[in-house]
């Protein structure tokens, strides 16, 4: 059976409402208070399984990947391995599959409860690229900061609009967030300043993580593309929106998000993904040829943000979206970025963009849920805000639903600390 | 003697003319026919020094760091290591030390012929950021593109304009660089067209590389900046002008640099251009605090660019302009792309942006040489440009002049090949 398969149980118990059924598999890296090494490991319910562990035993090949401290080395072996590590996991995991399930020294060694398991950043990140490829979102900042009749910028509908960011400052869920230092000026001072960020902002995204290189000096077709996509990761591109809006003309962004970016723990593989594929929205006008795409190249992931200050019991749901309304699908993202001959590398990053749909609870960043800071949202009774206070707490959910299951992405969240 | 003083002489001889006399001593990375597997060395007149050669007879320090294929290993070892290990190797090479110079079957182990050296790129680059640090390019590019009244952006006086570039495709001095394929428009086409770059252009600049790491959320001191800048390359960062002007509204360049970007193969250490240090021009208004700079933090280095068509016998000189202009200095602008607390990670490469001066022969751009195609100009008789031929041989040269010694960056060369 295709480990897709949505009959598929495990003799681990899952949840119907778990992230993590055996049609995921989801990758990470983990550690535990007695072992300290990282390794990879796969997500089954509450537990964590140690594919080094399983190594080791000999049940699973290939060789030594998974005793790395991320996932890249496994990456690096290509799509017909990662087909069979994962068909060859989820055999292991079957409820009817003596080979794991009656050998209590071999679990004892390979699987951990989730609640013991520390979870490291997963991949090596080469290149961090962060795309622009939401029509809402573009509309809204366009509206907000030019004029609503030209709110896409002339290339926006031609181009999968996007910049290099910085890899180095990509964190995984839970790390702490420092509020950035910078330089600001606004439009009525008349020198800038330097001093702590104001306007804070999270920005909804999934990564879509390449496990394939491609030579300097050649593109890629839509075929090719996809091939190289291992899978997808929630993702924060943290932004101090008033730093940005001083530097950003005219080279683009810089350290208004060079200081922290947060992926979730665990990359959902695209094979996982697969029964979730969608068409995007009509492309008018047609893209050009080398943007041609025959698939369905969207996936349908339900997203929400969840923001807790220091101030409140429970968080509070800001914003309900999905993925499948991007305008740029991840293949387009990853054809253009190779269209002048760039190479990619094993462990690039590609952020959608922030993840914004037409209503008001779709929009995927404080910028726009407070409208620029002119209609603070409600987060409790006496609890309101324009941008993230030191102490918030965001986290972003995400899951897809299948018949009798879902394939979650099991959240990545941030905590805002003050500055130095 | 210290390692710089002028009255040093090596046993090897060394041409006046060199780029490589005793007081230079630049790292890179070689290869021979003989010798597949890649090695530090340093470059002294026509020869290459072997480090791991020398580390294996025992006459250096530290262990094991120089058989690696990039000097990123020996940068991670900080400062301290750097001025050690150039003083023993300048100590060896002296003109009055038997060690190396009467040990035949060591010299033929440790010294190579540089035309019998494959050299390679010298550092695994970790992140590769791009200034606009030329007070002369970005008016020149302001008066083409916007007003000559208005030619800096609002922030240029202000912040060392940056953004992240592509490290996946930084290569080595004569690396092939095909012409990128992309999306352009032009203000009078009613649509855009995808196509060989028409206007494809090389940008003169210097790297500075960084050779230690600082902590993500933290901030860097003038001093703590300096003490991590292991040395300097030469920098061609090809630029694809038509391509560039289209897709660089709002978040700035994309596939317009992400194709090639070409460094030279010896990285001059910051120790060796110590004497040829200098005040840049006077910044007003003054930088805020975290820019001042109290030291003489620019380098007098002589730039030239000489340009070779197929259909030419010679080069021709294109540009003679000196790093010493540079309005922002290498070290405000590690200090301003840590600001926001991003993380710094050794082999980090910073590009110092176009190096321009004020006269017609100071530019360090077709862009600006030709001003925009508008003035073509002569390579020889019946030779002309606007931006690069399929064929074209580019190459940039620098060089400190001292007493009676030169040091010098060694070239970096590109020629380009047509697009696929």
């Amino acid at each position: 059976m295709h480990p897709n398969d949505p009959s598929l149980r495990s003799f681990i118990d899952v949840s119907p409402d778990s992230d993590f059924p055996i049609q995921n598999l989801p990758y990470g890296v983990f550690s535990t208070e007695s072992t300290l090494s990282r390794r990879v490991c796969v997500a089954i319910g509450d537990f964590v399984l140690d594919l080094h562990a399983l190594q080791s035993a000999g049940l699973i090949g290939p060789a030594d990947v998974f005793s790395e401290p991320t996932i890249n080395a496994f990456m690096a072996l290509g799509p017909k391995i990662w087909s069979a590590t994962r068909a060859r996991i989820s055999e292991l995991l079957r409820h009817n599959n003596p080979v794991l399930r009656d050998d209590a020294s071999l679990r004892a060694r390979a699987l951990f409860a989730r609640s013991e398991a520390r979870l490291h950043l997963p991949i090596r990140v080469s290149g961090f690229t962060d795309f622009y490829s939401s029509r809402d979102h573009a509309t809204n900042v366009g509206t907000m900061f030019r004029d609503k009749e030209n709110a896409l910028s002339p290339n926006w509908l031609h181009i999968p609009i996007g910049y290099n960011g910085r890899a180095s400052t990509v964190v995984v869920s839970g790390t702490k967030i420092r509020r950035p230092l910078g330089q600001t000026k606004r439009p009525f001072d008349s020198t800038p300043s330097h001093g702590p960020c104001l306007r804070l902002d999270f920005e909804l995204e999934i990564g879509t993580v390449i496990g394939q290189p491609s030579a300097m000096g050649t593109t890629l077709s839509e075929q090719q593309a996809e091939a190289m996509i291992f899978g997808f990761v929630l993702l924060n591109d943290w932004s101090a929106r008033d730093i940005q809006q001083w530097e950003y003309v005219p080279l683009g962004p810089f350290q208004a998000k060079a200081f922290a970016t947060s992926v979730g723990p665990w990359v959902v593989t695209r094979e996982a993904l697969e029964p979730f594929r969608v068409h995007g929205p009509t492309q008018s006008p047609e893209p050009l040829p080398y943007l041609h795409q025959t698939g369905a190249n969207n996936y349908d992931i339900a997203l929400d943000v969840t923001l807790r200050g220091s101030e409140m019991q429970v968080p509070a749901n800001i914003c309900s979206t999905n993925f499948k309304q991007m305008y740029w699908s991840p293949i387009q993202q990853l054809v253009h970025h190779a269209s002048s001959g760039c190479a990619m590398e094993v462990g690039d990053l590609l952020g959608s963009g922030t993840i914004s749909g037409p209503g008001p609870k779709e929009r995927g960043s404080m910028l726009e849920l407070s409208w620029n800071g002119t209609d603070p949202i409600k987060l409790a009774p006496s609890v309101e805000r324009s941008f993230l206070n030191d102490g918030d707490s965001l986290t972003i959910w995400g899951h897809c639903s299948g018949a009798c299951y879902k394939i979650g992405f099991g959240g990545v969240e941030g905590t805002i600390v003050p500055s130095m």
